[in-house]
């Protein structure tokens, strides 16, 4: 698929966390050659003076985004918000274009309205977007043009319920709870008088109970009730890291194996899912401490028989997985190349 | 009440956390004084050396358990299991107990047995001990002469219901479904390979997503049926501290103002219990962090109207309000003295 | 020495960390009432919403700068430089003073220009104020009036400096490098962009390797001479607490025993002071973790008999005996009071 | 220089968090095919169930050690002291070993003995071994076949002084205190009471003023004479990372130009080199944080002209740079292959 000359792409917004996590996959990329990364604020500098493990592998700098290029595919890693309103001069640098914000996320206007306060500034781009999910979306990015972010919080419960919904084993009458615990980088470099390592380290903190905005990606891509599906968000002691456990009820009769079952089926299917249940050893369930810089996704579950309940959990790391990471995958699929491409890191034990 | 002359505890098992944290507040307790503190593991050394914040506080020696002496109170902060086959002699000892492990935390012997998988050694003693959280018996407590522990998970998690459940609030046919995230000294000062610091730092691991056996606590104090509640453990970044987040339905037309209602009253009654739910601040919810060597639970709600699922909450430190500092407010209540004596401490911010 | 009438006390900038720790030490100090705390960003907010421990225990609010009433003891808490601008009006409202800033630790105006970049606003009032320091300079604060704050970093190199400086045991020749730890709590309420979470865990992060402004007070207090001392200033992931080391020569013919003299003496002349040095058990040499909110500094040292290196270690809690614990203590002795009132907490173990 | 026939390798001793490190890289080095990876205590489990990084990417078994099968070159990752009594049977298995523990480091016995207290088993081997550091010995390596692993604070050490030893710029006359902070993985998978989590974390904890092994490396190899430097060890709240700070003199009349030249000249020679001094942005000095899972060492200084004291640091990954990472480097040499094959991951950031 690779002729030895170089796919070119650029990366508008790169100095945030999203950003360099982009930057560093693409360098270490095979077939791509890095053009330009824009950032207002650090106009000038080398990226690695932002993004410091970049030292000794990139002398780039930081462009102006007024003076951007055309490039093969345009990757966009702004605050959410921006993209929509500049989609149409973006879609002229570029054929094809990858967004890691939540502006392409939700195929409806109405929807998107309902969840972000705010209209659409273009709403007829959203159904030219491909939802950014690879494990859900895989046979529709092989002929895209356009794919969108996705919520990292929204992945980690989404590929948490995935298994189950894909096998029809959730009592639909029953509540889902998903409880997310994060990590602090998701909170991105600007942070708030919360983000300080003095009243951020050692934290259980519940900063959102209800009414998160990737509550709107699960609604959307795993077809649940609106009424019948809550995320709750609380900030735990790490910087990279997300676990979703979702919590619910399976139908009558469902049991152990035709859950095994179904947890198989979806990590066979996708390179980057792996089934996490164990009988012995120190990691036994998934974990999202030794998935730092990987793309990948671990997926288990605890089925209480007795009354049904179920614990499924799903671990990413937020910028990968949850973000960048994902982003690559899609570029890979968009581009017909092998899926893991850039992507083979194992990660780290002990981290 | 107290007339000047001393009463005498001793603490059986006093090396582990729990017993170390307890020595900590007898040893600044106004009213008692501190006369035997056991230990096989650890005979004839000072205590400040396996307690090092006691330096030059303490002179004690861990004594040999063969050689306890009466005392006018008998703590007992042994590992789970050893107190009901000696609890006999204790008493001869001691005209009060409390206990701070298992042994004597359920009322029903059968019960016992399905949690703890194992015969209860001296059922005949369950109904002697009255459950040691106040919140709940502190009446009862007035007239005791043996008090149980309580687990923390399960004081986190009862304190995070009592409201819900004393107003009569919760939709009974819905699950509720306790997510508890702890810090790592609830695993005790033995350890396992997984408690190494490369292991468990940066964590969020679910070490237990069903079958706790503070479930049983849940069950017989807040009286809700077995099938419908569940606990689910999580081990976060933390040395101490547990947050559980009760996820359930509340009945219909529950409202805001309801719940509202309802934690003010629980927060009234007892002097260890705040209500949290702030409008400004980084402190706006129930945080484990701040209340460290503090006895207080910190409770706060979020209720969705729309739908009426209630996120719940309780912060607490688990070897205080979870423990020792539990078994402290017992005896001040056992013994008519000021519930908050020797529990002053405030907490640090930050930490 | 209390007549049952307490002191009154306001607190000047009581919404940073170190004016948090004052509060808290206040409030629970027997001699006193706190009257006034200060706070021109949080005027009107109840104390608590700022530092949240403070919930339930007290229902102060922050007042206005300007409606300053007169009080027996006035605590300045504000950040460096304002103090000396104002001193001539705080001085009409309060007859005693304790600043927590920097403003008059320095006895020499010259000195304080050297070191700070600016001439000093008020240097007539420099040799009004006693240095902070009990250890240093108990005697004279009994009959002082104004008592100056201390550096945190500069305390912890004072202390370990101390036994050594004074029994004369350091080779002159030799430089004195004093590395220090220290925990995020330090870069105060405010913070950088290096100081969010993400940024600042898990950090080794040398911040200053010469040049500290903590280093005037080590050339001051101990009377070392400017070119043979320098302290090097690391960040760890801690929020409380700092480590100093320091290297430096022995006199030829100094043995270990002469060096446990000298610490014994100066632990035994001190109630916060500890001598640290054990052979068994797992805290065998000072460590800032089990000090948090206490008022101790542990001491240690290792001498290579071989070569005259020696390592002298001093430990404490920045905002405690870096900070408003030494206030709360200098306040004591001023008053005449008992030195260790309102600072008995032992700290926890395991933290 | 490779001809697509893999060569094969094995490890001795994969269980450890080095060798497991190791396997890490050896998967996914181009060159090379893992054989067996031996375990007595995890015998015939999968390598995953203890590695837990490498699920989905190797579905090695560990093998017994006393079926080791010849290779193309034998890693040994045992721990210290078990390889100089094998060294002859390993030698018959393989033609190149490299050795990661520190049995073949010292190259002359009587040094040996007199650091690790004990006769050298294996004496006549110790001239075999080319100490494994390629920043040292590169050019031996290129025809070496036994090459010795590296201290991990060695390294960090020696590469803080390399500098200035090439350059001759240290004054001969000063002490050398060098201030290592580590990780806990230093600690190994193993651990002992104080490596609990509750025990361990939020330490700086100087666990060894003097006398540490790892300064015998650095004795040999900086050419230093035993009595002027000394290694301080800090453990800080930390997994994987080692900072160490050297403290000397510089010679009369050295200035910061003369330094900068002589670190650009190392940076500049060795491909994981790398000078870190930057005058804006959050990363301007050496700091492990960001070099987990790398192999680089990042170099800084700090010169205090007016009177010569210097701080030179190096910050490492211990279990990269400070043992497996270097120990592929040396292989990579020794095999006359790409230096930096199989060891081309950036790093993280924010991690």
């Amino acid at each position: 698929m690779n002729d030895g000359v170089k796919t070119t792409v650029s990366i508008i917004g790169g100095s945030g966390y999203g950003g360099g996590e982009l930057l560093r996959l693409l360098l270490g990329h095979p077939n791509v050659e890095v053009r330009q990364v824009t950032s207002r604020s650090h106009l000038g500098e080398y990226v690695y003076q932002v993004h410091p493990n970049l030292r000794k592998r990139s002398q780039l700098k930081f462009s102006d985004p007024v003076s951007l290029e055309p490039a093969d595919i345009l990757f966009l890693a702004q605050p959410h918000g921006q993209a929509q309103h500049h989609i149409e001069e973006y879609a002229k640098l570029a054929p094809k274009i990858i967004d890691l914000a939540a502006d392409f996320r939700l195929r409806d206007a109405a929807f998107y309205e309902q969840w972000y306060g705010e209209k659409h500034a273009a709403p007829e781009w959203l159904s030219k977007f491909v939802y950014g999910l690879p494990e859900l979306h895989r046979a529709e990015m092989a002929t895209a043009n356009y794919i969108s972010g996705v919520g990292c919080n929204a992945t980690a419960s989404n590929l948490a319920l995935l298994p189950l919904v894909k096998a029809d084993l959730l009592d639909v009458s029953s509540p889902i709870f998903v409880e997310v615990k994060v990590g602090s980088s998701e909170g991105g470099a600007e942070g708030n008088s919360g983000s300080l390592h003095a009243e951020r380290a050692n934290v259980i903190r519940t900063f959102s109970a209800f009414g998160h905005r990737h509550t709107a990606e699960v609604i959307q891509e795993m077809g649940v009730n609106a009424s019948r599906v809550s995320l709750t968000m609380t900030a735990v002691d790490l910087v990279r890291g997300v676990l979703a456990t979702a919590h619910a009820k399976v139908k009558p009769g469902v049991a152990n194996k035709d859950l095994w079952k179904a947890y198989r089926a979806v990590a066979n299917e996708n390179p980057f899912v792996r089934m996490v249940k164990e009988q012995r050893g120190i990691y036994r369930v998934p974990e999202p401490k030794i998935l730092a810089g990987t793309n990948y996704a671990d997926l288990g579950f605890e089925l209480d028989e007795s009354n049904g309940h179920i614990v499924a959990m799903c671990a990413i790391d937020n910028l990968m997985k949850g973000a960048s990471g994902t982003a690559v995958q899609c570029m890979n699929l968009m581009m017909g190349w092998d899926e893991t491409l850039g992507l083979e890191f194992m990660g780290l034990h002990p981290i």
